[in-house]
């Protein structure tokens, strides 16, 4: 059973989870299979390019924030995934050694209209180094579940509100 | 050398890569690294969920869209990375099986104010399964090197022009 659902995230709620140590390995195994730029891939290439040596992709932070997220707390969560994220920024690059964390910020969050066991939360996601440098930052639409309600509850209001809205 | 830069890429410009498959042991392996959800790791546990089967995780889209992308045209062009992206939105589940191609079409594009040899390129992305079905949609701000202008060139006009951007 989830510990967490919908109703568990409030508008101002800020948390903290990681960190996650990304070694040069990672980073170069990431960008064979999916980014193969030579500024993720080779420390020799990537010292010519504009970042001056190797970095995760972008799309590899993105992936190591979700892998953060998803242990700090939305594998105990009634999570039903995620419709799009907005304002994703690349803001300094991830060396190789860096132990990153994630500080989510709750922006809003509002019950589905259309389905009465379902709610979005609009989160605020971080992504900071050792040195609290914010080195990506992203704004989400995530879905969750909502607490079931007592059997007695259910038949009489909560259901039916909803059903209305 | 690359054969694209910033000059090679005009609004409207519309090109299609791809495709490349995605198979159930690559979704249940960027899951178990990077988004361990019952969606993404175990047909048996993703049918019990609200996308009915299993699908893979947005991040592994996003990172595949990169590949495609990648191989399509970033590899052989002079590209210096991307600051971030806009309205990624997960329209529909990517399942095992799926063939996907890239669509990119330029939204604009603009020179760089301060640096003379870089340019931006915004444009949207568009991942699309054998059926057309677009299961996911961004907009990317990117950055590509401009072309070498000739030595005789460069004394007189273009970088003069650009240092007064």
């Amino acid at each position: 059973m989830p510990k967490l659902y919908w109703e568990d995230f409030t508008t101002g709620q800020v948390a903290e989870y990681g960190p996650q140590e990304v070694s040069a390995e990672d980073i170069k195994a990431f960008a064979a299979e999916f980014d193969p730029q030579p500024m993720h891939l080779d420390e020799e290439a990537a010292r010519a390019t504009m970042v001056g040596g190797l970095c995760a992709s972008g799309w590899h932070t993105c992936a190591i924030m979700m892998r953060i997220a998803a242990d700090g707390f939305i594998l105990e969560s009634s999570s039903m995934g995620a419709t799009g994220c907005e304002e994703v920024k690349w803001l300094a690059p991830v060396r190789p050694g860096d132990r990153l964390r994630v500080r989510v910020e709750v922006l809003d969050t509002r019950p589905s209209a259309s389905r009465p066991g379902m709610g979005f939360v609009n989160a605020r996601f971080d992504v900071l180094n050792a040195e609290d440098v914010r080195v990506m930052t992203l704004t989400t639409h995530l879905i969750f579940g909502r607490r079931p309600t007592a059997p007695a509850a259910e038949a009489g209001g909560p259901r039916a509100r909803a059903a209305g809205a």
